[in-house]
């Protein structure tokens, strides 16, 4: 629509603005004046064949030349612009699925074209943040039904990569979260791959937890490998643990994760999507997904649990996936350390049979270990957990965790960081209640899961008796600054761990 | 809780980013090290008594030294940083509305005290983009009940300044919009003030319409006087028109507008709140709005328009506001231009009493004008309309409106675009339907309400006869671009203007 006459220079702005593309123009430029861009106004630029949508920020002072369009990272990579390169601005025609996000946010049921155009809006950059926050919101809380939840997983699948294995059995499992600590899925994927199945894990980062599966398991290995890296990786030993990000396999919901993170919620239809498109998307056939339950957990009550657990299975149904789940104790924080290295630490001590290893942890790996190893098919019913168990005590596990982390790029032993400082109990009794969310928040505060070594130890769990002035636990940071934030919160909610008068 | 070594230089990015503070670090400076700062993160910088809650952009290149921070337009006003000064940077605490608005996402109730919360840190700058739009989705369609409504209509009030003109009756006029054209605000209160009545009016620019009363006005007088400047031009002539964003009656508004505007969606809730908290604001006593409902509307239906209704009555009655609508015919566009300075024009026409004046805005005018005198206390029943007619024809309208201009600063005969081009019609026949909303839309792509000359002129209405060749209407623009893309959109949607066979 536009003369190929808005031409400026690009130069690269060199500042990162995460995810979000922006390009920085002078207000006196030739193409703000033709054009009428003004400061937040979406940009379409052109160059070499390549496109991106950015947010423009208007510069007023003699910082940029007149010609020239600076562009921030991520505006940067997407265009990979060629030396002295120039590029073509003009308005963006509206996202196709501009009538879709608004239908929604008005309480409309949207169909599986609506979710897909989306869908590639999201992908292909095309929402600003605004538009992405409000599609997130839209379909909070019970805002997206059962068809609208196999709908929305269907579009997010349909907009990645997805690995064919060939014929026979993948397994998978997944937990919903909430729980702090409970990092099974390492010791789960060597027990099950020591058995001899396919279980190719892509794990998430941490959207709204101190540490994702992909954040612990990077401080032994590396999970940033592609779909090849990845697929040589099971080839060679059964399973793997890998970042879902860096394989692709769905775009859709990396975008999403973006936003839901800073807003600290996400929602059950939301969870299911994310969670099933990405199985489907690594072309798993039977997947465990364990669902913690408590008071403070991610999921509370028995209710919420049996609506999560339908709407698993009615959309796991529509996928053609084989889906089982397992409801598991919520009520307290899972293995010692909450944080990527500290409870990478348990792991390994949990795969190395060390006397001091966590029970807990060791305990619900078994579990889940035994009813994924009872659900390929098969298998003698009622016989996986024993036989978890051997894999796990005759050191067979320990082998496949370790010649899974070579073949991913070597193994690491995680550190732990260089700032720690306890918490002391402020009366003596025994330990009643633990606020999983805020215990969660002192770790994140301390730096998790963006400094690895962050977080909180503690030994202790309900039953318990402490003396006051012993550690309740102990913070672990990166930076004085960020220890200071974090012990400052457990100072200002003193009731973490409830102390009640011993029995 | 921050150490005061966490410091940095202060200076002028010069970079416009809208309402939203940016600031700019690089990557290895002490600080962004000591604290955890990466891409995005929210920080609290602090300089001379002054703080603000900003977003930070990394600088990852040698264009930013280690020492400085970088602020762009926006925190530079809101921090005003002497030559030289240092700032203090540390984490903000979480903004203490954060458990409201995750409440409200999740589809809890909020109470007085919730919005309250939410409100002081909107005009706080303590929410982030990403919040905001969270707020007004959650907030979107049905979501706000009556009582919630009020709540936050009273929130919305108490974060802003009130005007307290006294003892008397105040009136006060309001147009729920969605009707391309419709300005009569200007005349009505040349009319009211002219009968010897208080009315001193705030209007906002554009939300998602080519034209606010704000922009149009502006086109013909200065509309930003800060509140000591509208009372005197009020005290001097009983009434005036200036924009509302800068007598900041509403700033919690202001910065919802903000995020509405991209989206291109305002509810009900929030309509009647923004509505009504700057009337009591502004010292109202006795409101007059006017829903125009039609098909393409902003307002479609009879049902629509009294579930508003009643939504504006329950909030007037619990703020102690005299409230009375009046639903008009919001069928098509009213008077002949769709713009900024294009509508400027007819109100012009019609208070000089141009024999080529659009009579539906004249017609408008007068019972609307009509409506408000009725309903001051002590008028005669009835016979408002006639006083009307009687003021405008016999020139003491114009007079007071040339009046109520020079008093903000000087009355400017409004300019016309630079660039036009007409819209001709496809075939010969008679005008069935005019869509609204898209006729707005192509007046937004030809550069309204931002270019003030920009929009539509066409002096059609719906039962006229129209011959194939002739223009429909014609398109204003101050740039080529912007109107090549306005007379693509109008290409792409031929039926704007539904023409039918003739009678």
């Amino acid at each position: 629509m536009s003369g190929e006459h808005n031409q400026l220079r690009l130069v690269r702005a060199g500042i990162d603005t995460y995810q979000q593309p922006v390009v920085y123009m002078h207000r006196d430029c030739h193409v703000c004046r033709s054009e009428g861009f003004t400061a937040l106004t979406r940009v379409l630029a052109r160059s070499g064949g390549r496109e991106v949508v950015a947010t423009l920020n208007v510069v007023v002072d003699d910082h940029l030349e007149l010609d020239v369009a600076a562009l921030s990272e991520p505006a940067w990579k997407m265009l990979q612009p060629d030396r002295d390169a120039w590029a073509v601005f003009s308005h963006p025609e509206p996202p196709a699925s501009a009538a879709a996000l608004r239908a929604k946010v008005f309480g409309q049921r949207l169909r599986e074209a609506d979710f897909l155009a989306l869908m590639r809006d999201m992908v292909g950059n095309r929402l600003s943040d605004i538009e992405l926050t409000a599609f997130v919101t839209a379909c909070a809380g019970e805002r997206l039904d059962m068809e609208e939840t196999t709908a929305l997983t269907k579009a997010m699948l349909a907009v990645g990569e997805r690995i064919d294995w060939g014929s026979g059995v993948v397994l998978d499992k997944h937990c919903v979260g909430g729980l702090p600590g409970n990092r099974t899925t390492p010791i789960v994927v060597a027990i099950v791959a020591a058995a001899g199945h396919r279980i190719p894990k892509t794990s998430s980062r941490a959207i709204t937890s101190p540490a994702g599966t992909a954040d612990a398991m990077e401080t032994m290995a590396p999970v940033a490998l592609d779909l090849d890296a990845m697929r040589s990786v099971v080839e060679r030993e059964g399973g793997c643990i890998v970042w879902g990000g860096s394989v692709r396999l769905s775009p859709a919901d990396d975008v999403l994760i973006r936003i839901e993170r800073p807003l600290d919620f996400d929602s059950d239809g939301q969870l299911v999507a994310s969670v099933l498109s990405k199985k489907a998307a690594a072309g798993s056939t039977h997947v465990l997904v364990d669902i913690p339950v408590g008071p403070t957990a991610k999921v509370r009550s028995a209710a919420a649990a049996a609506s999560l657990e339908a709407r698993l299975l009615a959309t796991a149904q529509a996928l053609g996936l084989n889906l089982s789940v397992l409801r598991t104790d919520g009520l307290q924080p899972v293995g010692y350390g909450i944080g990527p290295a500290l409870e990478a630490r348990d792991v390994l001590s949990v795969l190395r049979n060390d006397t001091r290893a966590p029970r807990d942890l060791r305990s619900r790996a078994l579990d889940l270990a035994g009813a994924l190893l009872d659900a390929a098919p098969g298998a003698a019913p009622g016989k996986g957990r024993a036989l978890a168990c051997t894999l796990l005590d005759n050191g067979a596990a320990l082998a496949k965790f370790l010649a899974i982390c070579e073949a991913q790029g070597g193994f690491t032993e995680p550190t732990l960081a260089p700032h720690t400082r306890p918490v002391l109990a402020s009366r003596t009794g025994q330990i009643q209640r633990i606020d999983n969310r805020r215990l969660a928040r002192v770790a994140k505060l301390a730096g998790a899961p963006a400094s690895a070594t962050a977080g909180i130890d503690s030994r202790l769990r309900i039953g318990d008796s402490i003396q006051a002035g012993e550690p309740l636990f102990e913070v672990h940071a990166q930076s004085p600054g960020e220890l200071e934030y974090a012990l400052a919160y457990a100072a200002a909610h003193p009731d973490i761990f409830e102390i009640g008068a011993s029995e």
